[in-house]
């Protein structure tokens, strides 16, 4: 069990657990402590204090711990069968903490101000603050927070003061109109590292769905990083709720990880969707009716979709320069709405007809060099933009394995792909004229 | 510009940036500090530390901050244009900073130890220090970390030691047969509030892609919740990858939330799609060429994939228990492809043709109660696993908004909602026989 005392920003800000029904916390701060932690004061606290106070003068501990500001907080559980001892040392950054649940012995005070934790059994109101603790960070996450600020139920909606969109958990102006979008969360953190602040520093938000921005200047160019997670609908959300807090025109580059369908291109090449991208999707009627859908193709392929055709050459020319020519690979990329069955990967554990699809979608586009999921949503949602042209959309992706041979990148080579050609990837967005 | 020195579970961590170039950290700890940060001794380290140790002496400084043990590292800009004390007060849980960059000026030290930070431009180093550490956590998190370790790439991929699958980063064992999926990290923080841990605490692991699980027991059954993000994508990978890690039956329930279609169903109740879902998918054809697929439809509805029965009836049961029979209703659910387009949100930036969706959705299934993002490619695939029957899916989600009447639930409802429904679907989950 354990609960924290916290001191940040050279103030005082006490947490602690408190007993769920019978006791509370009782501390000698106790009117700061409510007041940050928006508790009622509880008569029952006087009580149990006095109670506690009286067992550490027997013990002589009051007397040491008074000493400017040692001990602070006395507790008791909430059942009353013993009492916990939580010690904060007030160092200015400090966590420490005693505690002997269901224990009538004192634990020892260290001298050296060690935080002690002396094992005992779960006590009962420990996961009740835990609950606590979510249940707060859900009030303030949770989208819908009043029936006020939670609007636009049929459009885009937005909620809470200033208004943010709903998933990404941004506000307008909190991401800037050139984009990189990556699917990891470290990608983006180690792209962040090449933008300057605005401010103090660059922007960071996670949101609750798992989103992660950061906003910041590359050559004094206001440029964003998202990573988004995996798939069309990820890509679409962010497309879209991007698109309502961004004024004016955007450009936004994919920076992905694929697998490649040519023998030909080597692991570690950045492969760059120039000749546009095509969509791979389970036809889940054939699954789910086969009589009714008898015939039916088990996956359907799409036609082409077009990337951004001055992005995309920026984006080409700029990784050809950090990469060297032979690292940089062009053609037809293809988007899956699955990582293994639309991608045609063998699973036992699952009825998916795909052992042909990779060789289908050979026939029909024979250019075709790389494998993901989002690429497609991301050019396609940019074509679909109001006014036309308002988004502009290139993807480069690291080719990671190469599925017919099973050669796999080494870490040090995808290290490599993703900081220089993520830095190539900022460098073309922002030389571009939008 | 911040440097850390932390110590963690009493054992000494020393973690800061260096100096790129010119100047390096020092200190008078170096070996251990090296050792730990795997970073090679300095020899110009020696003659940058013992100017700044001169400069202590001449406040009288050192001798304050020797005592035991306080000042241990000094470290110099890169530039050389100034020096930067970083004082870690040794306090054995700590995190405290003196710094001062670009000024020949000492700082002056706080009597109470508190930690300052004199506002100062930012050190060039910075920015590579951070990209250290972010590249260091890909090197941690990326999932190609050798040739030897990534193998299976037209199967079900996995890396690292012990081999974990390549999204969720979990291994075998780390998930429970029972699990309860959300899509809000927080809220399965709550609902992990629920579990007791089956060591000394709950297992918790986030991904690098967005994924979040725990797992724990609840009435003594093991059981896991994994946040999992939003879209058919994101539930395609979890619902793989947890069949590829987990031996034996498994059975999954969603605990979402959802927009509803009927005026008569209020906000805050949990709807069960006891009778099955559909799913609504953007016809990428239509809109990418009009002229080619000139009369066919925008959207795509399809035939309803029903849940395992014995456990929605679990489910359903166990939620009317815990919050009424009059707060749970039960119906078919609609999964679309997207949160704005295929739920027929009118978004202007974007050409979408969805005006008349919903009502065609209502057509085709008037009983048509809720509309999110997960359920269909749930059930999809617990119906595809084989063997037959090995994958047991049922779902609920929470109102929050009314579609017709333009209802939003509020804070407390929902909070309410997903704490005793996620309470419930535990219960639930613990007494199915598997």
């Amino acid at each position: 069990m354990t609960s924290l005392a916290t001191a940040a920003g050279g103030r005082w800000i006490w947490k602690a657990c408190r007993a769920r029904g019978r006791g509370r916390l009782s501390c000698r701060h106790g009117r700061r402590w409510r007041e940050k932690c928006k508790v009622a004061p509880n008569p029952a606290a006087t009580h149990w204090r006095a109670g506690a106070e009286r067992r550490l003068d027997r013990g002589g501990l009051r007397k040491r711990a008074a000493r400017p500001p040692r001990l602070r907080l006395a507790r008791l559980t909430a059942r009353g069968e013993g009492w916990q001892l939580l010690k904060a040392c007030c160092r200015p950054i400090v966590r420490a903490l005693v505690l002997a649940p269901h224990s009538r012995h004192l634990p020892p005070f260290s001298r050296s101000c060690r935080p002690r934790c002396v094992p005992g059994p779960m006590a009962d109101e420990e996961p009740a603050a835990k609950r606590r603790k979510a249940l707060a960070r859900l009030d303030s996450q949770a989208f819908v927070q009043s029936k006020s600020v939670y609007a636009d139920t049929n459009g885009v909606p937005r909620s809470g003061d200033p208004p943010r969109v709903l998933h990404l958990g941004l506000t307008d102006g909190e991401i800037a109109n050139r984009v990189v979008v990556v699917g990891h969360h470290s990608r983006a953190e180690l792209l962040s590292s090449f933008l300057s602040p605005e401010g103090s520093e660059v922007f960071k938000l996670a949101s609750d769905r798992g989103f992660l921005a950061y906003t910041g200047l590359y050559n004094d160019q206001r440029l964003s990083i998202v990573s988004i997670g995996m798939g069309l609908s990820m890509m679409d959300f962010f497309v879209r709720e991007a698109r309502a807090i961004v004024q004016g025109p955007m450009a936004i580059v994919r920076l992905g990880t694929c697998g490649c369908l040519q023998e030909w291109v080597k692991v570690g090449c950045v492969s760059v969707a120039s000749a546009g991208s095509a969509l791979v999707q389970r036809n889940y009627s054939h699954f789910d009716a086969p009589k009714a859908h008898a015939g039916s193709e088990p996956y359907l392929i799409s036609d082409l979709c077009m990337p951004d055709a001055e992005l995309t050459a920026l984006v080409a020319s700029s990784l050809q320069e950090a990469l060297g020519a032979q690292k940089v690979v062009e053609g037809i990329n293809i988007t899956a709405d699955s990582f293994y069955s639309s991608q045609g990967r063998a699973d036992p554990a699952f009825t998916d007809e795909n052992s042909v699809l990779i060789e289908k979608v050979l026939q029909r586009y024979p250019k075709a060099i790389t494998m993901e999921m989002e690429s497609f949503q991301l050019f396609h949602l940019a074509r679909s933009s109001l006014p036309k042209g308002s988004i502009k959309a290139a993807a480069a992706v690291v080719n990671v394995a190469n599925r017919p041979t099973g050669d796999v990148v080494d870490g040090e080579a995808l290290r490599c792909a993703e900081r220089d050609g993520g830095r190539a990837l900022l460098q073309a967005l922002s030389k571009l004229k939008l």
